[in-house]
């Protein structure tokens, strides 16, 4: 089993965050626009359980993921299984009418825009994700994969390349639940 | 929305049968194995509300199938959703690893060996499945695709095709029905 070792922060200007990884010679893609629509379960309040099933169109591609509940208290770190859908609008129609008719209902959509990096720090590649998200604000998620014994390096690796950017203030909470906390 | 309308038959000589259409000029495709495996919803009883989601392995390619409720008496008119799915085993593995967290359970396995032929009647091409069904016995499946209004057509072409090769008994209960209710 995989898990995604992820931890987030709040990043109020993010221009001059932006700035200062260029300045250490760390390319920035392009920014993409991630729709994702998050579905409610027929029978269990995924709220209470901390799972999530989602769907999420990125461009023209369309991918159907699940997360299991947080399993410690100060990453984000969850079970994680994503599977790519057949792309286009009509897939993911059909796909929604197929879920929705098992009784999983749409529940939330978050929209933001995705800037994605590689960052080297302490002999890894930490993916970074610099994201603007429609009514929650601006953040950047820092990710590494690793299995069950390594979940704990990980995430210190991730502490680590945080720290030295001036980023302490972890956020837990999921954009989606920022979403619906803010409403 | 697409109906599947289509009726099954027992035939109890196989081989007869299948000789009766080559006769006609039927072509009959090589056996090809599929293995489905009917998941169990976390609370809906599918067995009493008739619905049915199903893994499907065919060579190398793998589907879901959504099957709602029959819509009339006498036939196996249903809707349908069928998606494609990552080819191999690996793929399949994941999907079934993933309709698990959210509370699907493996609820029986269904095995085949299946010819395809297409068989022309009053203007219209019947696709048939000439079935060999590990544990349940010898059958063949006539369909036709419809929209609403063209489901009573479609189930009145398919049973005169049916009557002109000598089948009258038709089988309303699926494979898994039938399966479970052998044992």
């Amino acid at each position: 089993m995989s898990y995604e070792v992820e931890l987030k922060f709040p990043v109020p200007d993010f221009r001059a965050f932006s700035q200062k990884l260029s300045d250490q010679a760390v390319l920035i893609s392009p920014a993409q626009e991630e729709i994702d629509l998050y579905l409610a379960h027929p029978s269990r309040d995924f709220a209470k359980t901390d799972e999530a099933l989602r769907l999420r169109r990125k461009g023209d591609a369309n991918y159907v993921t699940y997360k299991g509940p947080k399993i410690d208290a100060t990453s984000k770190t969850r079970r994680e299984i994503e599977l790519p859908l057949g792309p286009g609008a009509v897939s993911l129609a059909s796909w929604t009418a197929l879920l929705e008719a098992v009784g999983f209902r749409p529940a939330a959509e978050v929209r933001k825009s995705r800037r994605k990096a590689t960052i080297p720090w302490q002999g890894r590649e930490v993916e970074a994700s610099l994201d603007e998200v429609d009514g929650v604000g601006t953040f950047v998620e820092f990710e590494l994969q690793a299995e069950q014994s390594g979940v704990e390096a990980a995430r210190n690796c991730i502490q680590s390349l945080a720290q030295s950017l001036g980023l302490t203030q972890g956020e837990r909470r999921s954009y989606l639940e920022l979403l619906l906390e803010g409403k």
